[in-house]
């Protein structure tokens, strides 16, 4: 089924849409540098088809290429609408009292062939409900963590953060260390980065602002990570540096399979498993 | 802490201690017969020493063995009392008024190398609330199932049940249909075995009878297992057949960190989270 958005979703679906072609655009040009010809491969998903709900719909596109230097990113787009189940909708913001929504988003996550270069998440989104808002976030995931890497990271996100609001960066840092920590075993997942949420659009301004700030988030993203992978990826590691890795992505797929919110919300609003499940490692270990 | 124990609790954790040397013992046998000298690893835990409220206790040994053709093979056994917490406390069978409980149980996981020979998994436990009762099961994981191995796993099984309850059978191979389920895939874990719970020891002859079917469900997982690793562990695979094996272990990571009711049993209540996660593959893959 063809949604019909309003000017604001469409103009969030196009952003998201935009700065997904960016990403992988520049991937695939690291991917040439390194001497290989992998790209992109896309599928589209469609909401509908799965069987839900009549009235409900909506899609989306999972992207994934498998390269020398990504050894398996997925960027995935997504709109959808519909109606939350009444158990999930009293935990969703604005959707106690009815549980229509309508979501579009980004959703990214890289996990790389060289244990030099860092994983990396990104994930922004426009929800609406009864309220409406963007949300969204990115952390660094190095399995042999490297201080100019996290400052450099950090310092892009920052400056995207400072620009809109004083108070967005220490509130934001402070939200992703908590946010990315595996409780089980009392370890973050990552070197953080940002996590925000329920950036309230109450009216036109709202809606531009918070809009605004979110680009800039896509944007710092695009100045802080593939810098760093060009720095890394031509090191070399050893035996014990690749053993390191897979085991820190066992760490990882378990902050996604018990934790994480997104793979949550995909899992209970019908999403496509594969889109949902792709943050997973191509490979990992439990020793 | 010492834990005192009842002489039911200590004539079920003897037999569980008793249970882990005979398997462990079969299985270094086995490793021997593929000329590996390898050897289980057992590592003590004790439940106090990892600051739990004072008056709860006991503890337990992780076992693991590296070989040649156990990948990676978890024997675990442990002993514990405590309090459940509150909100815990309310899904455990007789906590509701009460959250004391004692637990005692030997719990078993088997990643092979050679991706013929099936995984497998077999867990039985005496549990005191107000009530008092046994549970466990065995299920076989094959990446590539055959039917004779299928067939030789479920008919052992069945041979125990069957000598002590006509009903047991299909009952407990429904309910292990029923769990070792993945939801958000659609598809079974493995091929099944057997499933049971909360089989009530309401006075002495129950437990006799319930805790002699126990010991059968351990006797028969020794009948069935190690005859089909010697059947299999000389047979060669190609590439394919251990990816498929790596990709078969990711639904089997799935399903144990985002279903498995041992695992969040092991994380509530304060257990070794080495001993709770052994349960995970050594390698897996998310293509």
């Amino acid at each position: 089924m063809t949604l019909s958005l309003d000017p604001k979703q469409q103009a969030a679906r196009t952003w998201f849409e935009s700065l997904r072609n960016r990403i992988c655009a520049e991937f695939e040009a690291i991917e040439r540098e390194a001497g290989s010809d992998a790209s992109f491969i896309y599928t589209p998903w469609d909401r509908e088809a799965a069987g839900l709900t009549p009235g409900e719909g909506g899609g989306g596109v999972r992207g994934v290429m498998k390269g020398k230097i990504f050894e398996k990113v997925g960027v995935n787009v997504s709109t959808v609408a519909g109606e939350f189940a009444p158990e999930f909708a009293k935990t969703i913001h604005g959707a106690d009292e009815s549980p229509a929504f309508f979501a579009t988003g980004i959703s990214l996550v890289a996990h790389m062939a060289n244990p030099h270069v860092p994983a990396v998440h990104m994930n922004t989104r426009y929800l609406v409900t009864s309220k409406s808002w963007f949300g969204g976030g990115a952390d660094l995931n190095p399995p042999l963590p490297r201080e100019e890497d996290t400052a450099h990271f950090h310092a892009e996100l920052q400056a995207a953060c400072d620009a809109h609001d004083a108070d967005y960066y220490p509130r934001f840092k402070a939200w992703a260390d908590d946010y990315f920590f595996i409780p089980h075993r009392g370890v973050h997942r990552g070197v953080g980065g940002i996590f925000y949420d329920h950036l309230e659009c109450t009216d036109d301004a709202g809606f531009e602002a918070n809009f605004a700030f979110t680009r800039a988030v896509g944007d710092a993203f695009l100045k802080a990570f593939p810098p760093i992978v060009r720095r890394r990826m031509g090191e070399s590691w050893a035996d014990e540096d690749y053993r390191t890795m897979l085991e820190w992505r066992g760490r990882y797929a378990e902050f996604n399979l018990v934790h994480d919110r997104g793979t949550l919300f995909g899992l209970k609003t019908g999403g496509n498993i594969d889109a949902i499940l792709m943050s997973l490692p191509p490979m990992a270990s439990w020793s």
